[in-house]
């Protein structure tokens, strides 16, 4: 039985048996990032995420983009759990004929982010590889009281999202804008049942939520936002690397939000009874099942 | 310029320009952890390594041992800064052909040894890539008074190690028990001046040590403890993955450590003034330079 045969999330579901965790870990595998409790008045987050060449970005592609992005996807996940990132270890693996030029600019890219978000870049590690890779972790912190997982969709929360989907593989995956001011609004103001960040497609990202949270959907075409390169609402609601936020709140917090003009955040639906499943209303009227399909790696 | 023409350490140093940290930063890059003072009654502990199938492992060496490797290796520099680790993030680069068989031993091997050290793995990430990857980040504590770094060898201290050198190639890169005990015994009663763990050779990383204090030494060639798989002292001091720590203390320190009996610890030479660089005197009697070069990537 090989990788591609079980799938991404049956291989993360397999990896999950073997993370023995102690108490002080209250969220392990399973959401955006891990969050621990180490006894101060704020938790710990830690997330990681790898980058590689040809898989995360083409050969060739222009490396401060590729820098960027590298932090950028790790600042998502620390958003999506309502906190502040502060120090990033960054791992390279790269062929020796690599210019020590794409290196440089690779941290340019890198740097400017982690300076407009205030992040340190702490230490690393260099080894040889036979293509460009890229691991960074990120380590930051969120108010106890202000922690957002994926598992507290209630029925009837209002589901919305920070921005537009479709057609990010035309740039918008190298460039989006991680959304931790939209999350420091969100949960400096308002309750967020639940959150996620969108970086494998809106479908299969809001089940995830769904799933966490033991819950169905109905989302509404029309109120979906497209991007510019979207080719369609297929490719807004399956192709991925979005990296906008899907988060879900009650009646009363939505009221809110769409009164509030600092932001703009779209609704796009509301969360429903399990036995509803996902379900989308199109255009015209006629509701359908919406398959949580998107990217996966295997 | 490609990145071999300027080799690992130049690289290092070029990316050091764009480390930019705050003041929470004790320790950036240039350490075998970073050291960041979050305002509690410890200082946090960050440390990474990224392993690659062909360069810190062969293709077809066993899932378990590449596992155990991969969080060894992070727990060596966690040792070699006084500390305790406690959580890990792993991110796995794999070929989509990958047996699943391989992905359950390289955890178990992974999650043998978190469980020995009480580290929890916490999360961590997957992607497709075309070689066996694993980039694991370790989170780590250590008592502020208990901090050991680089930098602080001092003219007149005994150089230590933790156990043999020579011939890691044979296995012992893959089996070695990190010096997680040695060190805590080592900061509880002693006051250690500078510790290294030695990755890429003991000369290399003795003169990392020498370096960042602005110091020489003086080793003796008899006393320093060869592996049974050595190929003699050349292997011994320059070929790596040994995974030892080497520290320095003071005369009375010194004493006290050679007094005890609870583990092994070998005294090899002594720390210079700078302007003696690096020495070593042979079997008989004869003094020579050192050259202080090891295992580099580039």
């Amino acid at each position: 039985m090989k990788i591609e045969d079980i799938g991404e999330f049956g291989l993360i579901r397999r990896i999950k048996k073997f993370a023995v965790t102690d108490p002080s870990v209250i969220k392990g595998i399973g959401d955006d990032c891990a969050v621990i409790d180490t006894g101060s008045h704020a938790y710990t987050l830690m997330t990681c995420d790898m980058i590689v060449e040809g898989v995360d970005f083409e050969r060739g592609e222009r490396p401060q983009r590729i820098g960027r992005k590298a932090l950028a996807v790790s600042l998502s996940d620390i958003a999506a759990c309502g906190g502040l990132p502060h120090y990033a270890l960054v791992s390279l693996g790269l062929p020796a004929k690599t210019p020590v030029a794409v290196v440089d600019e690779l941290y340019r890219g890198m740097a400017a982010l982690a300076r407009e978000y205030g992040v340190s870049i702490v230490g690393g590690d260099i080894s040889k590889a036979p293509t460009l890779t890229i691991d960074l972790s990120l380590y930051g912190s969120v108010e106890k009281h202000q922690l957002v997982l994926r598992d507290g969709a209630r029925e009837g929360d209002i589901i919305f999202v920070t921005g537009s989907f479709g057609g990010s593989i035309k740039g918008k995956h190298l460039t989006f804008t991680p959304r931790l001011k939209e999350s420091a609004f969100l949960v400096n103001n308002f309750k967020v049942n639940s959150m996620i960040d969108c970086s494998d497609g809106l479908a299969q990202d809001l089940q995830h939520i769904l799933e966490a949270s033991n819950a169905g959907c109905i989302l509404f075409e029309h109120m979906i936002p497209q991007s510019k390169a979207s080719k369609g609402i297929e490719d807004a609601l399956f192709s991925g690397e979005d990296f906008e936020l899907i988060f879900t709140v009650g009646q009363e917090a939505a009221r809110g939000i769409m009164a509030q003009t600092q932001f703009e955040f779209y609704p796009i639906g509301s969360v429903a009874a399990p036995r509803s499943g996902m379900r989308i209303i199109d255009d015209k009227g006629r509701g359908g099942r919406l398959e949580p399909k998107g990217f996966r790696h295997f």
